[in-house]
């Protein structure tokens, strides 16, 4: 494949970073790599295992000369990262970030940056329960979703370098306005994400009841939830404290919902039950239809693809 | 292996019954199975791939002569095929069943059998989002759980042989009392369903606004929220019908502590949300060393093992 950009900077190196870094090398897509992160360790971890051309000990260091530089932090961090890049970054350069929230990154690091700088915001819809520079790997992206969200006024060919670069990942792009961002992955992500640390909490509590019966019996649906709630605590704090109106609006709505059906189940109402069920199934032939998962029954994951 | 029973019959024939069918064949566990389903659809389906050894067009056929008669089908179903096959019983036999509710079944079937029959509950803790005779394999059981439920006057030689077939088919077996069971498996199961159900319902009303995106964009959480409301309407209307006190004793619990996360979200207590995410990532580490999931990531599923 052609190579999109000539120096790329990751800061931050956990998952996402260690996977985009892993897929450029794959594919050819960035004459050199180089990577920062605030922990020592993760730096020493990343360089053991030669996850980037370059291990940089400081951010100066890290985007000297590069003509893309992404923030790989959680959501809360972006404007303080931001701030400490600014000063060193190149003229001309693109600075692109993967938080799952983007209002909050655009509001909080966009007006941190210079006039001759190029901001394109990315989220690539992915990921595991997994965290850190060890968890990377470079089939991530393929035939997931990225979304970028610039503003009006963006610089297109920008745009449609960092397109190119998502798609030689694998990853299909597509672009919206941030605040609908916001609403559709509150809806497809963050209210499910917020469900089951809930479900697995009150399962917490009861197991001290039920002498860990509840982790000895975990059947499908919890033993699903646990995966999702066992994803990185940081990260999803701050997706929650950024998109706190989309979150909130979407938890109402599924708590006047779930009442509605709570209600059907002490009244006895089968019906009622029954056709919501079937509703239900339908969406699932969407989702296999749209590519983004398989019709083989889920039990005794084998991993990777 | 050693053959447990000489006739099983099947009453129900979906994915239960058909992978019971499958693991009692390849294992040698019974010396004929035979089943019957009362649509006629169902049984041509199942004669034509051979799922079990013969399949009969009534009840009494079925179960003539039959050492073990087990009930598959759907638990709102359970007293009434009771009362259908308890008159073709032969003396010493055994019924069971496989419903995810053990209280109301046993509250239903027990009384309709006589006395010189011997009635032990199960539960296997094993299934898929698909349904119906073709669904079934011979591996469903392997390493789940299955849970007998027998009253404190059940035969024991009865309830040892059951377990020996379950243990045969590749599960563990432990036993426990039905009420008992029913609030694990409402903490385990049922209600996590429930809110797999409504979560889905929300983004499907959603859909409609965002034209779609919704499933386009459907993120993990959401792709495994879907999976899980794709299961079976007449199976979960039954559940959550008949094991009603223990399902909305759960849900008043998570009801609660959605609304504390809800709380400290609109304040802004990321502390809280931080030590919350925290504390339900361990608990999914416990069930990974209790065998029942890997910890390899989940994304692009490959299906059986």
């Amino acid at each position: 494949m052609t190579r999109v950009y000539q120096r790329v900077a990751l800061i931050g190196l956990g998952l996402i970073a260690g996977s985009m870094a892993l897929a450029m090398r794959r594919n050819g897509l960035a004459g050199e790599v180089t990577g920062y992160a605030r922990s020592a360790a993760t730096r020493d971890t990343a360089r053991r295992i030669g996850l980037v051309d370059r291990v940089c000990d400081s951010v100066a260091e890290a985007v000297a000369g590069a003509d893309l530089v992404v923030l790989c932090v959680p959501v809360g961090a972006m404007g303080a990262v931001a701030a400490e890049i600014a000063p060193y970054l190149a003229p001309g350069a693109t600075v692109s970030d993967v938080g799952s929230v983007k209002g909050s990154v655009m509001a909080e690091v966009g007006p941190l940056l210079r006039a001759d700088v190029h901001f394109v915001p990315g989220h690539p819809l992915a990921g595991t329960e997994h965290s850190g520079p060890e968890s990377g790997f470079a089939t991530l992206f393929i035939n997931r979703w990225c979304i970028l969200t610039p503003d009006a006024g963006a610089d297109r060919a920008a745009v449609d370098r960092l397109a190119a670069l998502w798609r030689g990942m694998g990853a299909n792009v597509s672009e919206m306005d941030a605040d609908h961002h916001d609403l559709v992955l509150a809806v497809t992500s963050h209210t499910p994400h917020l469900i089951a640390y809930t479900m697995v909490g009150v399962a917490d509590d009861l197991a001290r009841v039920t002498d860990s019966e509840v982790i000895k019996y975990s059947a499908a649906g919890f033993r699903d939830f646990t995966r999702i709630a066992a994803s990185d605590p940081t990260m999803w704090r701050d997706v929650f404290l950024t998109n706190k109106d989309a979150t909130l609006e979407i938890l109402g709505r599924f708590t006047e919902e779930l009442f509605v059906l709570q209600r059907a189940i002490r009244s006895g109402d089968g019906a009622y039950l029954f056709d919501y069920f079937t509703r239900t199934r339908a969406i699932r032939r969407g989702i296999i239809e749209a590519g983004q998962d398989t019709a083989a029954p889920d039990f005794g994951r084998t991993g990777k693809v």
